[in-house]
């Protein structure tokens, strides 16, 4: 059996953290085994927010990909590709733009969210409330079958749904409608327990080196009400617990009963998570490391994602155009 | 000196008439001789009010540029292309969107207007509301020091003006900002005294035959005061007399004051017009019977056209990407 299809994009928006990699990137490893993968980097899409300011964007376009490799991401069982390669997608998103109506738009429970949230930058763009739209045309051009995303994305997808109901409707069957593939991301806070966020400063990045990590837990903020090790502790409000959920789940009843009785201290804890987390990035590092050898690898895939994802896009524009008889 | 250039183009929604040439394309045969001029088939903009019956599209942008040809455009002197055929048109609008705050779009004077004129057609999509950032990049694509547009147009080319400007400020000096090339178009009023215009089916085609162009002037409406010849007439309110406004400007003195005197009667008059009609369009119909004898010379200037615009815009593409680093 024909091997379902998966489509998903990231913005290029600087060096990726832990964050992301437990909130995505990690699922992305896992269904390139089981599914045709089309890994986009969203560079248009990271314009919507980004505008003002492009200098790093080829550069945080080709560490992006160094990331996806070191973390596990294969060329030879996914496709990579920067979505300004592949200009089907701008003329997609102007044909869709053509029939979606505004108030769809208006309605993305993300948009007021964002335009209250990104006060300070200037982002009440045509483009910024186009980019669902946009999004649209990135999935749909692949005829994806699924899409990975949380709950929260969820909104999204149901208008890429409808737009591609109303594109069939209005001009004939080209399009399937992809369904969500709900993933249990964790969520991984960032050192001092607020959401991991480059712009919160608090990130452990996938490209930090060991002994950078170490100090970062070692400032990661605990119970501040336990001040003495014998002090009863509340797991519950330490970032450094978070982790342990995470990277020593195996024994996360032991920790949580020693840290409550006061046995086990802040720093001594600390100290376990600092060699658990070695041990997990020690092997993205390594990869990092050879890719850094031949940084010409990054061309080559993006080269050759391009080809590929050209191929399906030209044939997508094809049947598009013909259905629209323009 | 090089030659300034301009742009310009036309929705491909039926056959051109008589209040189209006046309006514009009698213009554009003017204008070729002394400017590098870029003529196109705007079909995406044709989509923002047409998208929900796209069955004519095709065939409506061959037959406009029979109409072009017949009516003077020399492929040979201008270039003529399918903005369909120029993906860049697309990439362009995409760029542009990011920075183009909604709030320009919502104030242009033509939005608002034509949502409630076009109540009927369910027009309130992003693509329409984006119309004006798409013709933008129409425009600042060819970087068209001119544009011939009628005094109702100039908002918009002034909304390109600060596209151009926005652009230059974010990202560095690219466009140059085009400027309005105003132009005394001559209204002709349709065979019912309004606005000529397909949907009050009061038109004379381009590629009307000259019987039917007689018959078409004999049912034109006069002043309908005037019951018997030797009534005195009201030119002012008669579409014959706007008619001969423009067809017998030399003798308009002598015809409007044999009417008010109630000299010369309506079906002379007529009859006078219809024979005027008839040699000037004469020339149009026999370009149009040579021109159907080869009938695939219209791709052939459209393969050129595509050609030569799309090495321009390839060339500002450049520009532009080097300019936003992306």
């Amino acid at each position: 059996m024909k091997k379902q299809r998966i489509l998903s994009g990231m913005r290029p928006t600087g060096d990726l953290h832990l964050g992301n990699y437990f909130g995505a990137l990690k699922n992305w490893v896992r269904l390139q085994e089981d599914y045709e993968c089309f890994y986009f980097i969203a560079d248009w899409h990271a314009l919507t927010t980004g505008y003002e300011d492009t200098s790093a964007m080829k550069e945080n376009s080709r560490k992006i990909v160094i990331d996806w490799l070191s973390a596990g991401l294969d060329p030879n069982k996914c496709v990579m590709f920067r979505q300004s390669d592949i200009k089907e997608h701008a003329e997609l998103h102007l044909l869709f733009s053509m029939f979606t109506p505004v108030s769809w738009l208006l309605r993305c429970p993300t948009y007021k969210d964002q335009l209250k949230q990104l006060k300070e930058k200037n982002i009440a763009t045509y483009g910024f409330l186009g980019y669902p739209c946009l999004q649209a045309a990135d999935i749909l051009m692949y005829k994806a079958n699924a899409v990975p995303v949380g709950e929260d994305q969820i909104p999204h997808l149901e208008l890429t749904r409808e737009i591609a109901r109303r594109f069939n409707f209005l001009y004939g069957e080209v399009f399937t409608e992809p369904q969500p593939l709900l993933t249990e991301a964790k969520v991984l806070p960032g050192i001092d327990g607020r959401k991991m966020s480059k712009s919160y400063q608090n990130t452990i990045l996938l490209s930090e080196q060991l002994d950078e990590v170490k100090k970062k837990v070692g400032s990661m903020i605990t119970d501040p009400e336990r001040i003495k090790k014998d002090d009863p502790g509340h797991p519950d409000i330490c970032s450094v617990y978070a982790y342990k959920k995470i990277f020593n789940l195996d024994e996360i009843e032991e920790i949580e009963a020693s840290c409550k009785a006061g046995k086990i201290g802040c720093v001594q804890c600390k100290k376990g998570l600092a060699e658990k987390l070695a041990l997990y990035m020690q092997p993205m590092l390594e990869r990092r490391e050879e890719l850094l050898k031949t940084p010409d690898i990054v061309d080559d895939i993006l080269r050759d994602g391009a080809a590929k994802s050209r191929e399906v896009a030209a044939a997508t524009m094809e049947e598009v155009r013909n259905a629209m008889k323009i």
